[in-house]
């Protein structure tokens, strides 16, 4: 740590970077961006507070990877194609070695998504990381909230309930064996932004969105966008936890799972709905995207979010929804 | 304040509107902007931070005017036209007392300019205030910090060094009288972005940038990027100083307006430059956009920046810029 490095100083070692997509690139009071003739801009904002978002000991790599990450999440879920991002960030101090470890991250994750830096702020403040992201899509192609129907399979890709499990850990709730804990953890601490599953989803999901605040409470945004209900089947959605696995030997019982793949969060995870006569189109755009893909609901007419088993039997647990402000 | 409204139903009580310009508005994963053909996309980040960009006794309706003020002085400074903006919040609780005062403070800066709020993020944590507008600026009319040639006229819009006389007064380092201190608080808490000015001077000034930190400490930013240097009238910036009117009545010391004017900050005024045979053409401009401009230096070829008395003789006071992280 070092007071030396003033806050230009500070920018130009480990945030400036030649520009490529835009004119300016970081440094003059605003970013120039020209986008494609015809495309939309798809922008989203995520705010990453230390204690909230992320533990004060998380490796600074692992939180520039997530801070970025959960900003691509929603792009994927609009099925919009990155292209940029600004960084807004409040540091306690000028850590070379934080700011060397977290620009590291932050531009390993950018660079796999040709997503470049154009602009951003920096202060000193407690620990804030604010990332503005900009994608772009063609008119009519991206993936809204709101049009789900009735019939409608409720598709999720990848894996939920593992980061909560991690989380769990972290709080001495729950203990895991070491190799668990150490996959949960990297579910937690580097989410996996599913942009190719929601490029491939285009023209194929009737809705679909991230899964940041826990499934369910995410699902009855969707829900509520599109004007319809669901059947969600809590055990298909809990088979979708990594450590419910059983090769992964961590002694986790039915409720907890369901717990977690429900009400989890943090899996930014994509849940979208298709036709039923998509259906072979979805496991296809899974495929093309490496992306695993699970149907575990359908749509319904009656308004509401109904749990059921297996057996399509009514499920007695509750599942709540992360509110920062609950 | 009150625990019962989350976060949810804050943003859709203090933040939704009608969408006008995004088709989609506040609550998609991602707003969608339609940007005008062939026009570029003018970007900035700005994050606000409790103790260091407003005290905590600001009202809330002057912060949130504020929080936006400073990111529309940035496109006013690339000569860019406000669309839209992101906001995110964290918030140490829901204060709706407060949220009320902010969002109206706001949205009325918001739609004196047209700039619609298209999406954001709130947070509970320290309370921070990370804003990223948007605005268009045809290509190749941007204004940018790397067109200042030699000879050519350095310009300050509005008034500088009063937002810092009343952040003196609140350290307890300065007396003002009432009515001197309001007008200057009035600066300090309520700066008036230079949209206006920014749009008269495309293809009039050759180079801008907007004073936030300082006068001296921006125009050195203008100048390494210009590749030149110049020679700044203190006097002539000192003029600028609106306590500093004989009927202003502050009773202030040349020593202290100089200083105030070249490393006051907070000042968000425009410094420009332009050619001198375009004076008359920048006389307009400001009168167009009815901000008063003056002249208070010249461009030259000798790297370096000379600050020089009305006469013309080196002034020996140092001048130093404001930086968050010296």
């Amino acid at each position: 740590m070092t007071g030396a490095l003033g806050e230009f100083g500070l920018i130009a070692r480990y945030f400036r970077r030649p520009a490529t997509r835009s004119p300016l690139g970081v440094g003059d009071d605003c970013a120039l961006l020209a986008p494609a003739p015809g495309m939309q801009l798809a922008v989203s904002s995520d705010m990453l507070v230390e204690g909230r978002h992320f533990l004060s000991t998380v490796a600074p790599a692992r939180l520039g990877h997530k801070a970025l990450a959960v900003n691509l999440s929603d792009l994927a879920a609009c099925g919009a194609r990155p292209l940029a991002f600004t960084l807004a960030l409040a540091l306690p101090a000028v850590d070379e070695d934080w700011l060397e470890g977290f620009s590291r991250g932050l531009f390993a994750l950018a660079d796999a998504h040709g997503c470049e830096l154009v602009g951003g702020d920096t202060t000193r403040g407690p620990l804030n990381v604010c990332i503005t992201v900009f994608g772009e899509v063609p008119p009519g192609a991206a993936l809204l909230r709101s049009g789900a129907r009735a019939g409608d399979d409720v598709w999720v890709s990848g894996t939920l309930g593992d980061a909560r499990l991690a989380l769990e850990v972290f709080r001495g709730t729950l203990d895991l064996p070491a190799a668990a804990f150490a996959l949960a953890r990297r579910r937690m601490e580097t989410p996996t932004p599913r942009v190719a599953l929601g490029l491939a989803l285009r023209r194929v999901a009737t809705a679909a969105l991230d899964v940041s605040d826990g499934l369910v409470g995410d699902l009855r945004h969707l829900l509520e966008a599109s004007g319809v209900g669901a059947t969600l089947d809590a055990d298909a959605a809990a088979a979708r936890v990594a450590l419910g696995a059983p090769g992964a030997d961590a002694g986790l019982d039915t409720d907890l799972l369901r717990l977690c793949a429900l009400s989890g969060g943090d899996d930014y995870e994509l849940v979208f709905t298709a036709p039923a006569a998509a259906r072979a189109a979805v496991e296809r755009a899974g495929r093309d995207a490496d992306t695993p893909v699970a149907r575990i609901g359908r749509i319904d007419a009656e308004p509401g979010l109904r749990i059921v088993d297996a057996a399509g039997a009514p499920v007695a647990q509750r599942f709540t929804a992360f509110d920062h402000f609950a």
